[in-house]
């Protein structure tokens, strides 16, 4: 540990020496470090204590660091027309449309990114990754009751079976969650039924479980199909996709509106139980698609690598701006203004890895892992954003290599953002997302946070999930703190 | 005036003594007293002062108000659990769905409530009303680019004309606003185009003229369709339908996102204009509907009327369960609360009028009042509500009786729910909704207020507009309040 950092804020120094005419704030590093002692943050691992503070001094010090924070961030650094990310991530959306796996949307979006970063100036490069892909057909849902007969707005699950081509009509039986789903199965009652699974919204990874895995679990009890109260807190009739585990019988999310109108004629004891139509075609196969990946060269040490990533794969109903448009794009436009803004080369290599086909099972992520995890080149940070582009809250980071100490280099960054004034930045532990996460085993891994909750869930999935969704100033921001990172986070080994 | 509130002092006072056994709240109306005393509110007519300050005291002691308050909002009187106000609404419009003007879920709607209030003991009856309907058929918008083609999200507006059998497919010019509509139209430019109206958002009251009026005005320059961005604050990918004056061409709503890509398609110089390929088809007609009345009769004054209302009919997307279940059932609810929970028979009479086909052009209203400004029976309040049921704020007041006297009078009846603890309440002068403006004339008007700004607006006219974005309590509170003034409203004249 101690070697790299040694290695890593020498270099970090030299190149704020050879770049940048700025030089240190001593009155920002005293202040800073005064912050830190009246903030309390535990120093760990006693013994090396004030061998770190010299090197925390040295770090937020760094004229480098120090020129891209004020170019990025200081006084008069922003002015409100700045939208470049934005922009751009709008005309590739509304050139180009949504790009699920297997889409000719996606191959091109690749394409434009591809010429778009050669235009910048960059390294780029692709890496072709054999997708199994999943294509929405004609599909519906239709409620038929003793009364009337309505459209439900509804969505296939990604690698749902389809159903005969002329559809399935069942009545349907509601269940609220899997115990209620098990024991009506075991009581026989599911049997040539259609199973709805309504639950009570609590948050996205506890309710991930009814969308994922419960086709199979109906069709063990003799369910001809199965419908799940769409995976979100709110809802404005709008139903939300996503993947699923295979089964035999189709599986198809509902908007909650619609979840709860069959539930409550279900509940009615004086009328009969409602009956839903189910039609869904769909084709799956395998083709071709590429990892983008977008480089800056180490000048000192280019076996070096941090990575920052978003996979530029899509759902079909949106554009996908938000998932993952505002990932893979902040992470392309940290490269962008660390090169175009700060003018600044590396001592290490920074590395923008546009993962494809994340949505239909991580096959980007894991392609790039299992290529590269033997390089000479070693990924020495993995950080990626896919969880939106909202209100900032900071990083969560996980992996083997975060020890004591590189916890407490990460805590000195995240005090030094703050105090600068960048919104709402803190570093916390937690769970890396699906692109990185293999990573995590090699190095520090981690993933971009919001601070608006659920909100993004909302969006997740939907027709909704368009470019009116993304905040231009909160992409910016995202962009610019990640290439902050993207120069200054320590290589812990 | 004088004349009328003592009569109605001495009908309240009277119908106390006959039906509740509750007695006046001497320190109620002593605080109540200070409270208007030292909020200041402005005794006007200076002369009558002394006298009206003893109406008030006996106002806001009497104790048939007294008992209503206490039992409709007193300790105890509600328990979380009722939501019979709710459950009916969600129970009629589960069954039938939406209810448009020429539907069969309409007139099944109008049957099923008739037949609540005959189990619920009232007397009700229904009168006829001739209307002209518009029935939606087949419709569609496609976005065709030079790179991607997809489906729009939209909604034919009212009464717009159909699109020949195939369609019609043009390059799109799009404007923000009417002046630029205007400008481009002198210049030759809209000549065969589909004219997109786009604007910024500031209250609907503004926005409204853009979906009524536009077809009209861009058919003028040679326009073959008109769009336009949906009248709306917030968006999921939404279309908002509504009521549009028939032109020569057809006219649609585009979601707030689609008509943003449009907009900015349109506005690259480097790629050629869109296209959209829009399909609609329609049907308009003439068919019998009916305005449904629920009575109480007033035991002293059957010939002073009030009269509280909501439209039964709505768009034909969502189920109309805010637009206007919310109003025709809270209503009906008020009156149901005041027979079967407060347990009184008003001295004047009370009725809750289901007006049929408002959103196809305010026909139940209109008809309504045509058969009936002349009656004996005099209507001499008439409330509505039609703008949803959230967060209640009170109500906006108008009429040419609501003098002074009458004024001040609903200030006291104001003062006294809110010192009760009815959330929200407050009288303001304001415009009466549709279906009562034309008793303003000789009534006093109004309609009911919620305090949540522009919220309700994203449901209006949507196929969100379900019973999920209806809150119980607040329907509760409404029929509640409402109650409370059919009970206590005095007759201004």
């Amino acid at each position: 540990m101690t070697r790299y950092l040694v290695l890593l804020l020498v270099a970090l120094l030299a190149i704020g020496a050879a770049n940048v005419s700025a030089s240190p704030t001593h009155s920002r590093a005293r202040k800073h470090q005064q912050y830190r002692h009246t903030n309390g943050v535990q120093a760990v691992m006693a013994g090396h204590e004030s061998a770190r503070w010299a090197q925390h001094r040295r770090l937020s010090s760094s004229a480098t660091i120090h020129h891209a924070v004020q170019t990025l961030f200081g006084p008069g650094a922003r002015n409100t027309t700045d939208k470049l990310a934005w922009d751009r991530l709008a005309e590739l959306t509304d050139t180009y449309g949504p790009r699920p796996g297997g889409s000719q949307g996606l191959e091109k979006s690749i394409d434009w990114m591809v010429e778009l970063a050669k235009k910048d100036g960059f390294d780029v490069y692709t890496e072709e990754v054999p997708i199994k892909y999943w294509r929405r057909g004609v599909e519906s849902a239709t409620l038929i009751t003793d009364t009337w007969t309505t459209p439900l707005h509804m969505d296939g699950l990604g690698f749902s079976a389809p159903t005969p081509k002329d559809g399935i009509e069942a009545e349907v039986f509601v269940v609220n969650g899997f115990d209620e789903l098990d024991q009506a199965g075991a009581a026989g009652k599911l049997k040539g039924k259609i199973v709805l699974v309504v639950y009570e919204w609590t948050k996205y990874s506890e309710a991930l479980k009814y969308r994922t895995t419960g086709a199979k679990r109906a069709e063990k009890w003799g369910a001809v199909a199965y419908l799940v109260r769409s995976v979100t807190p709110f809802s404005m009739r709008t139903p939300h996709t996503g993947n699923s585990q295979t089964a035999g019988i189709p599986a198809a999310a509902l908007a909650v509106e619609d979840a709860n109108i069959l539930a409550r004629i279900f509940a009615r004891d004086h009328v009969a139980a409602p009956r839903v139509r189910l039609v869904m075609q769909s084709e799956t196969g395998v083709s071709m698609s590429r990892n983008t990946v977008v480089e800056m060269r180490g000048t000192e040490r280019p076996n070096d690598v941090v990575l920052v990533g978003g996979h530029i794969d899509s759902w079909d109903k949106g554009v996908g701006a938000q998932d993952d448009g505002t990932g893979f794009m902040s992470a392309y436009h940290a490269l962008y203004l660390l090169k175009h803004r700060v003018q600044v080369q590396p001592a290490h290599t920074l590395r923008a890895v546009l993962f494809t086909a994340e949505e239909t099972g991580v096959q980007g992520g894991d392609a790039y892992y299992a290529a590269h995890v033997n390089d000479e080149a070693k990924i020495r940070v993995a950080l990626e954003v896919d969880e939106g582009v909202l209100t900032p809250r900071g990083l969560v980071l996980d992996g083997t290599k975060l020890d004591g100490a590189a916890w407490d280099m990460y805590q000195e960054i995240s005090a030094m953002l703050k105090e600068v004034g960048v919104r709402g930045w803190r570093v916390e532990r937690g769970y890396a997302g699906a692109d990185v996460a293999k990573w995590c085993k090699h190095a520090v891994c981690g993933q971009w946070m919001n601070d608006t909750g659920d909100y993004y869930f909302r969006y997740h999935h939907t027709p909704a999930d368009m470019m009116d969704a993304v905040d231009p100033v909160d992409l910016e921001d995202v962009a610019s703190t990640l290439a902050i990172l993207a120069l200054a986070l320590p290589h812990a080994e």
